[in-house]
């Protein structure tokens, strides 16, 4: 076997490219690094970054976000983001920024983010909004925003949006991490891979089995 | 009006008692202050501590794990906390503990901690646990524990426990904070005050109405 | 001397409103207390909340981003903050949006967050952007936005933006702080109160006293 | 010499497995990756990790908390850790596990966590447990714990367990870390390798030489 | 009972001045409000700060460094501090600086700092410094320091300097926390207040009981 | 092609030497491998560190603070560095040390450090320090120090040192990071390379472009 196929297995192996750093930046900035990619990937808490000496504008920048995404799913809304997957430039800056599309009626159904606050601004039409708050008191805090409104989800909160109008709506939201993740409740609960056992959501939502293989087989 | 009536007055309309403190502690010690709730409330990020000339052993103990809970309810599980709640010494020191009662087949159904990840030993009886990843992949990662595992559920991630026997059991867990809040899934989304929208979550979970409000007179 | 005129002075004497909050929440939320600043005001490190049972959708919300602001200034642009200033529900958040608004060829001068990050995306208009990097390189990393792209400024770095043509230009950004704060250069240097002495501009900028007096005039 | 053990030199030389991980996570979990010691270990702030993909249940998972310790040792106590070392999907997380079984009068001696508060409980005897406060007051707080009591020492302080009864004793507690860390007082003083100076360890203990060199001699 | 009294019984019952502040600050400054002690104290995870609008240089501002300590006692040294007690202003900012003063062959016995790593400089004379790993290697790193040297000791870690000549020797030292915290070994474990159970530290420290009790009138 | 020539490559493709680390350790310590400089780089946010039972005193050691520095330059003023650049046991302890050397009349021109608060006190001479608050104050807060003075400059402000007399003038620093990042104010407006756009600064300074000229050719 020759070496080279060795070092490729070795480094294959053991190292990975890494996810994503909301932590305070130690250096003028930490571009993640594209490149690390291609033969190994080191896996470390946050993404592994390039020579600062060749980070250049083009790591920190992204364009596309006036562009309208395609709605046509079954919840109706599509969002595009600029995390650090699509900027490297924002590993370890503690940032990043979607925007949301709405169908008419369009919603972007309950989620958490578990590492991010999120606040979102309308820019077309109008959008019902909320949040409901942790156990036990589950206060559902909501709100009809229209253009130019402003409101803001805390982090780990289960919100939502509904287009609250028959034109298309349109957002724009930034992310306190460049990597806030997303949890979405019925595809987390009902869509996992593999499914939760029947009973442990039959006794979790008080409903029959029926119903719970119904959900399982929407997602 | 009496001075004295101004001066509640003043204050209680401005301070209340603050929350919880999970990051480091910048002193000994931060005991929280449960005087501080008889005449007024101060809420800061995190709560509130007492003079520490005043701390005392109690502050920093707690009685009763040892005690099985009553798992008479729908989902036949109970937990018994010992937050900063009950015991204001955990104030800003980033930990807490909790034990877990399990009747026979009984869940602690799906949810998240906002603020902690989650360490859990079986003291009685088997258990089967899991978490799921977030989007979008949504693995679903589970194991059958028995007397004496220790399994670790992520910070912000859905998971539970089902008693996985016809016996009781019993499970001590750690979080990583004095005050991790509990998002469970069915209540949050189902049994919020008031209602989500019934069209939003008909989306959300793709099936219609009346399965909707169906589950939502379940919480 | 009545007893109320005491109490307040007491109160006025040692309390006052805190600033801002950046860290981690350590409950659900922790909104600003705007009443706190009617009679006393309690400084801590952030701001001191309200009682989480009083809060409402309202302290999440914050209306007008659609709105141009005047650029009748001498810099041609400006800032709409949605800071926790604005939006009591940031506090403890780490997070906050702004709209720019530039007249044609307005800057946006030089300035430095201390305490955020900052990512930006062109609604209308184009932009020349950049920022440099701390000693000893000093490089310049610039670029060009049209409507629809983004970029990041990192933490702490000298920062700008430039209206790139002879229309309005406006943009949305946000900053991973409730409360980022702003260190313009040009006024901090040139318009302090009171002024920095002039031998040590002269020696810094390696100019004669002249231009430094001239400087400071016109701040 | 041959390619590959030049490969396996370089890599010896400069890469090693790093520690441990207390700050947030930065992704869903970062498992830390044992193959990594095999070859070449990489050090850095806490432990990388292994591809996620790649994460199973068996990383989050560990078995054997039940199991009483072997105490025949000269403080008659010992510690079962699960820790980053023996869950490696700790890493990341901020918590860790461990049981602590005592002989009859057995001790936990005197020691401390420097990067971890812990909250232990009692689940058979009765524990003496104390800690004590930084300079100048060094207060002692102390109490005895029986069954299903629960106490917590705050992080960075010395503090101990002693069984207080003729009983095996088993207590279960938590750390605020996955790599807590250990200083044990009298091993760090009087058994560092090499020996620190006798005459530092004469006025630091205001004892004669004779007494140091005995103290030495026992670790 | 007048208001007046009532009032400050009040105040007195549950606010007390805090502590100190380690986190990032979270606005220009927090500076400690010396005010406060007045008349009530308030309590918070570090210190409440006084109205910045009144901060002034003096807050920022320590006199006396140059001064040599009094260094006749059993250790012949002694530390000038300058911490958020000294200093007010600096609070949150995660920084302190102290002078040491050796008598000949004088020791500064040793200690950790459970919220702070320090870096020393050797102005006059040479030390002999050092600090132990946690278990199990215990490892004791030491090194002369001649004038103009430098060592850091990590946070947490047993750390101790010597006078290593005939001559006073003067160092001055930086600590990452307002509030670092000492947790002097010999003083913890044999002079707290009340004494640490004799057969504890007959078993910690694998001596009789004879030099326990020696040890302990020491202190 | 040999492989090791290859196995260069590769390396030297994707990995770097990472920059500084101020978060907290999640070891005993992370000593900052300069060893990995040789052959091929990592870059994280932060160091890579050496395998710790490499780790030797001189790692935590650093010679000849006591040496005065040249201050033969444009502003009568060097300072001399003890950051993780200069003592790899810094990494990851979050403080670094530095001297200032003044000839008469020399500044330490307007600058901030993006990661640190700094501690500074006279050891020779006297110093006019100062630092300016951020928008909209911009308050300039002054102070006169001699021999023995202490100072503080909070995080990311706008401060400065000019030698107060004519005699030289000594000052030790501390600042709470180990890579505490230096913006020149001077330097990053009117020296960067490539130069910011002369309109930008006559728009932000005020000045015609004459002006704006000269002063780019002076860095």
């Amino acid at each position: 076997m020759s070496p080279q196929i060795i070092l490729y297995g070795l480094l294959a192996l053991s190292l990975s490219l890494s996810f994503a750093a909301d932590l305070s930046p130690l250096q003028d900035f930490c571009v993640a690094d594209p490149q690390s990619q291609g033969i190994y990937i080191l896996f470390v808490n946050g993404l592994a970054c390039k020579d600062p000496k060749l980070a250049a504008a083009n790591d920190f920048f992204f364009t596309g976000l006036h562009l309208a995404g395609n709605t046509s799913n079954t919840v109706g809304s599509v969002v595009t983001p600029v995390t650090v997957s699509q900027m490297p430039g924002l590993n370890t800056l503690g940032i990043s920024m979607i925007r949301i599309d709405y169908a008419p009626w369009g919603i972007n159904p309950p989620h958490t983010h578990p590492r991010a606050s999120e606040i979102l601004t309308v820019l077309e039409g109008s959008l019902e909004v909320g949040f409901v708050t942790s156990n036990p008191d589950n206060r559902h805090i909501t709100k009809v925003l229209h253009k130019g409104d402003v409101f803001v989800f805390p982090i780990g909160l289960v919100h939502y949006q509904r287009n609250a109008g028959s034109a298309n709506a349109v957002a724009i939201a930034a992310l306190s991490s460049q990597n806030p993740g997303v949890v979405t409740v019925a595809n987390v609960v009902f869509g996992s891979v593999p499914d939760i056992a029947g009973d442990i959501l039959v006794k979790a939502f008080q409903v029959d089995n029926t119903v719970i293989t119904y959900l399982q087989s929407k997602f």
